[in-house]
């Protein structure tokens, strides 16, 4: 299956201020990934931004120093590792409006979690809402349908809050962890 | 088991005159890994570096520029992905010398393989043995068991070509792929 999608055209100045947006909901998911490891439930670590190093200074008896450098677009997702002995990859996002724009993830980044899935790989989008103060895990192929039914209908380019509470499923808040969402990987993919 | 590791005290710049030597191997893995993808045999990529990013600028009209960034240790392995439906997870090593000396690993790096053995996952070390052109992988178990024994072992820091063929499995070199690994992988975990 090869689908032409709409090309999202994100600047990198944009992936940068989706980024800062995320920082908040990044960091309880490394947090409830650092839990998971304490607790030998997964081993699962969000990768490492990409970023092209074109010039670096070495001075002297100190360490080395990057002084240009520039953001790449990633070839992949943000997480991946190992639950329960099956591969684990997910996208992370967050939204600050009602709906999950999507303009927000590559083309290719879908491509990557339907091809996960096809190896027999758990993969899905899992978004944060800050609105509604709600995360929730759509699974890769229910997520591509809403893309491809986007990409043909004009109007249509984002899942909104209380559709992504139909297709997907909603990860219950905590603190230890923060976003305990393998319990809802457990229902989805067990 | 927790076991105390001798300290590679490993300096950064170091690390980067190992990444230089081992470019040709790493470019060989990553031509491997596309042809693997393009062949839809497995999903396997390198993880992007780690760099902590401190300053960037963000001249007018263009893209956001990294003006001071400096290289972090790598928290996991260089490679991850699945394959037949398993998770698989590797560190990539090339040495110029007729020996693997134990330096240029993380203690941490042999732990992370160690434990994704015992999730289930596909654990190894991948080392390039240029003097003798000849890659050979070590699965986590006996890598770490050379490890534990040169840590007792004051005069065995390293791992000898001639030792890595005894514990380990040679990789035939080709031209698509240059290192065909995944046959050895059938070899050792299907």
């Amino acid at each position: 299956m090869k689908i032409k999608y709409p090309n999202p055209s994100i600047k990198n100045e944009k992936i940068q201020a989706v980024k800062t947006h995320g920082m908040l909901f990044e960091n309880a998911l490394n947090t409830t990934n650092e839990f998971y490891r304490i607790h030998n439930k997964a081993i699962i670590y969000k990768k490492p931004t990409p970023i092209q190093v074109v010039k670096v200074d070495y001075p002297a008896r100190s360490k080395a120093r990057i002084i240009e450098a520039y953001y790449k677009t990633p070839s992949t997702t943000d997480y991946n590792g190992i639950y329960k002995g099956k591969y684990i990859d997910f996208e992370a996002k967050e939204t600050i409006s009602k709906s999950f724009s999507f303009t927000h993830i590559f083309p290719h980044q879908i491509e990557h979690l339907l091809n996960i899935k096809k190896h027999g790989g758990i993969a899905f989008v899992i978004i944060y809402y800050k609105k509604f103060n709600q995360v929730v895990i759509i699974d890769i192929d229910e997520f591509n349908q809403e893309y491809v039914e986007a990409n043909c209908d004009g109007a249509k380019k984002s899942i909104e809050y209380e559709r992504a509470l139909e297709i997907g499923k909603a990860v219950k808040n905590g603190y230890t962890p923060p976003f305990d969402y393998l319990k809802v990987v457990d229902e989805m993919y067990f």
